[in-house]
């Protein structure tokens, strides 16, 4: 029944003159170059700690990072300050920076969470930057600050002509009460949250929509659907905010590329894949990023 | 006996030049155009989620929403700013914005609520918006910060000539101790609070004056009137503030006609129903819109 | 043995050249004109709510309160940025404005009393102020940000030459555990405190000084006094800030005619009774205000 | 051991030419005029409550306490803005001003202390102050915003060239419980504490340190000496910044004066006595003022 | 298995004019002058208190550490604003100063540690200082406000060309949960906070590699490595951000030699050591110092 949904097309995003050259630079000049978009992120580093680097060491290193990111072809890399700043410098004009500027430890408990400025706009103008990306914990009892914080780098973002992208992640204790953070209520809410407070592109995690958590609110407690459903539900919830999906922890090479086309076929613009790249050898990492560039042949736009 | 209450005139809100040019536009260029208002809002994906638009989900589509302000011919549209960015260009000058400056999520507990910024008053001058829309939580322990936030709001509009509408909306663990948000104590404070922190107009759910919640102070615990009879008590308290009647959750046709009757006989300028609209077929909200328009040429002053 | 208290004069208060100018305005040029002070306070509707508007309907409508300060011959009326913005336009130079610029519902709990700010002293200089009013809430445990806010005031007011009266209220639990808001102790550090804090009136409530809580701190545990010895003592804590009575919940004709005088012979430079003016008839309002006139002829200098 | 400490010389305190200006007006050109100081400081009205003026009511009136100032020859007169605005201009020239610009009431409980603005550096400036006062309440759990607040005084201080008078206060709920604000361990930590935030004097009581309380980190716990060698102990903590002890509650005639001497011969650059002056009769506080000066002669450097 | 880690060199640092310049005074200009890095820090006198100087009361004088720090020849040293002010004048240009920028006392439970601002870049700027020192509390429920305030000083490097030196430390009730300030765990993760969040050199303690502790996260329990191999794993998580080794409290002149060795081998640009040098008498701490001149003479880059 949702079968219909399409993305938003460039025209109808609307988008100011300074938005509207540096997405176009991403989703048109670089990576796939036909209007999808495949991000690599490495802000896990600050996220989890070197704790995610076990499986492939050689991620420690991001210049190894960015090295995959050219050779992989990707439309741009997203990362927190202190490596763009330290690695960025050798790739600038080659790859895309998408600049992370707020992140947290994941050490103490997340019942309240919330991600503080680790930069700001005006350092992503500064270093060339195409896009910045802000978490925003839907749900947590902090929203207060978030959405306040939120609608700074949002008027930045705009005097600037600088794309938004949105991590919407649900959280917190009142998002476990109704269902948790996976759950199609969740997921389905932050695509909105996203789109409302001015989020040229949201990121998401793909719902976990085959269930409905008894917790959830009417209707969702009794609506189940099929994981592309759910993703096409989601993606219009997001309306004119094109949706990126969230890679998560390591897949195999088969279900990480059928949550890439499924991704797709839901119309969302692209993926924003990082353990299930750089958690991989360089030659599987390769390799898996051909695997992606082929199938976003399909969906050019 | 509180039949004599009316609406204060335009000449009696004393408003600066910016301010008068900006709602007269509202009041006699859009809409009914004869000093009455019927305001169309779509903040519900922030405030509630997706959830509101299973009735309906056509409105998940906001140019669908944007269509039926137009086609309704309503005297403005409220709604967040992520919404105004995305959609508004095509509709400027065809129906005025009112850009709601604050909202949040309904995920966590509601005792303490607040409802941060999510654009501000500079953001709605840029878009040509025509007043902005603030929510103020009366009676919440967080109404520190929430009167703070307001008074910068309320100082920009002043500075911009720009309309101020707040939804002022009782709330929070001392209110529900009180007698609930909806009880007559509660809703004629929201009114008279509303008036005293600088509001031009005042969106008010109708209070249900016909009990009296033993919990409320006196005089209010024994005071019962007839519905209308409460709605004149809180269009008075809020003096020259011109009084909305939200709509609600959806009612029936003839329960939403009634209740913008009564609203309009008891002083008020105009409605601000969102639910009753869009939760409806295309054909049933234009239709209620004709029914609302018909009503209005009453009303005119 | 207080018997030899006498108010400050106007030069003692060495004010600057602004204060001195809008306060002599008040204190000479309007009123009872010999340099008394007569206020008329309508800030209830945020404080209290409407509530305080049911013995009297009349006051609800704030232009009939204006008329009863002209008519009655006040030396100003005080009431928050909503109020004088709608209202005061009509009777701009015929009866000073003073500006309330902080408040709050009276809803939640008050163990820890903050009134955050509704407007600014730039309002008051824009709107032809006579005066500023600021509640500080002392000892209440929320005085950090308390002073902090007062302070800001303070310095503004200094700025643009407008003088500060404070309506100095003890606050809090630990006031309560220590003989309450109305004992001798509280008032007379509420008056001190007005005083180190820089404000050029303070408003306080008449101490219950005829007894001597056991809670309270030595001395004030066992120090009692009558009704005008206690008010001369808080008079002389308050040095060169002059000092107004309240007038608190509506009292008989002689009792707030007996209030008034006492408050006068110790050496407080005026009254600001509010519901003891608004919650009386047109008739007896007026009359009230005439017996105050009379009153404060014997006390000019 | 400790007899060799000696206070650091004007030329050591490397002070920039404003406050080298300030500080020598007030060392050499007011009170014992030979590099010592005798402050007096009555901020203990907002800090404890007029109960301080029970003794000799007289001191509720600045002015008499003024009239000490200049009769008793002293250092300067250390007050808060209020006082300052309201009873200074008569005295500009004639006492140096230590404008005290944090302060609160003693009515909350204090295991979370904290002392807010009531003026500022700038309006020390205004007032021709010769140095500002600011209390840190060393050990308290809210020290994350004092010493941010006391970063933002002392910076303000070295952008005008105006000294920095620091009372430090061991206070809060850790410090008693690791023996106690006069506890060696806790006086001796003040001390440093001011000395690294960058006073250029410090305000300190007299360590206990003739008993070692258990409960204090080791080697506190079993240092004993006597209460010169305390003082000595503090006064070398305190590096270059110049250290003056406080008089607290009122002390015998003798007591005072032995208290005056062993601070003096300890290293201190003076005293700071309010209550063991003004609580005194004018006649006792003046004779007491002159036996100080008397003292002082000794200490000239 | 990690003995292929080596430093980043001076060119990889990508730094900013500014910063590589004054970066380069203290890694080539001043100390062993090879590109490595012997700092002595004096913040203790804050942090701890006086109770680190009952050791060597010598160095309760700032000036006997300057001394040190010159005949030592240090390549800087590291204090707070008010040290560096009362005693850096007679030192500049001969030993080079980082100034601490925040700091703490430690008398408060540290469950929820920050460290607030005690001086800012500003500051650093007019005293000429070659880099600011900046403390992190890893993993603590403060992290908010810390890394909010950690991003306010790097901009401001950033904009000044003052290089950033963070103090990184995990600190909490999250840590203690889970395996402890010194494991493996929590030194990796502040290893790679500090690179995320643009420190251009972080201070670390050597972590207790040699034991897992089981409450530390996967594969952290059951990862354990000699103490050199857990230099190398934190020094690779540093990445681009060269690592300094905290000497902590005072060991054995082998020990101290000993740490300082592993250090250097392991990848560090060099030594942080404080107590363990100024707790010496002077001819012992001379002598330490020789030693480890002669040590940094291998490790030239």
């Amino acid at each position: 029944m949702l079968a219909s949904i399409r993305r938003p097309t460039f025209e109808e995003l609307n988008l100011s003159t300074g938005k509207r050259a540096r997405l176009y630079d991403m989703m048109y000049g670089h990576g796939p170059g036909n209007g999808t978009l495949m991000l690599l992120p490495i802000d896990q580093g600050l996220e989890h700690g070197p704790i995610d680097f076990f499986d492939n060491p050689d991620a420690l290193d991001t210049d190894w990072v960015l090295r995959l990111a050219v050779e992989g072809n990707f439309s741009g890399i997203a990362y927190h300050i202190g490596l763009a700043e330290k690695y960025h410098k050798e790739y600038a004009g080659r790859v895309p920076l998408v600049l992370k500027v707020n992140g947290k430890t994941n050490v103490p408990p997340d019942d309240n969470s919330f991600s503080p400025l680790t930069s700001s706009v005006e350092d992503a103008v500064r270093l060339g930057a195409s896009a910045v990306g802000y978490t925003v914990y839907v749900g947590s009892p902090a929203q207060d600050r978030d959405i306040q914080q939120a609608n700074g780098v949002r008027r930045a973002c705009e005097k600037y002509g600088m794309p938004l992208i949105v991590w919407s992640y649900p959280r917190g204790s009142a998002v476990k009460a109704k269902g948790g953070q996976d759950s199609l209520y969740a997921v389905d809410y932050a695509a909105r949250v996203a789109c409302e407070i001015g989020a040229d592109i949201v990121k998401l995690n793909v719902p976990h929509s085959e269930t409905a958590p008894e917790a959830s609110p009417k209707p969702y407690n009794t609506t189940t659907m099929s994981e592309i459903d759910g993703l096409r539900k989601v993606v219009k919830s997001a309306g004119r905010t094109l949706v990126l999906v969230s890679g998560g922890s390591k897949l195999s090479n088969d279900d990480t590329v059928h949550k890439a086309r499924i991704a797709m076929e839901a119309g969302c613009v692209g993926l924003i894949f990082g353990r299930n790249m750089w958690q991989r050898t360089w030659d599987d990492a390769t390799a898996m990023a051909g695997r992606m560039h082929d199938l976003m042949k399909e969906f050019g736009q």
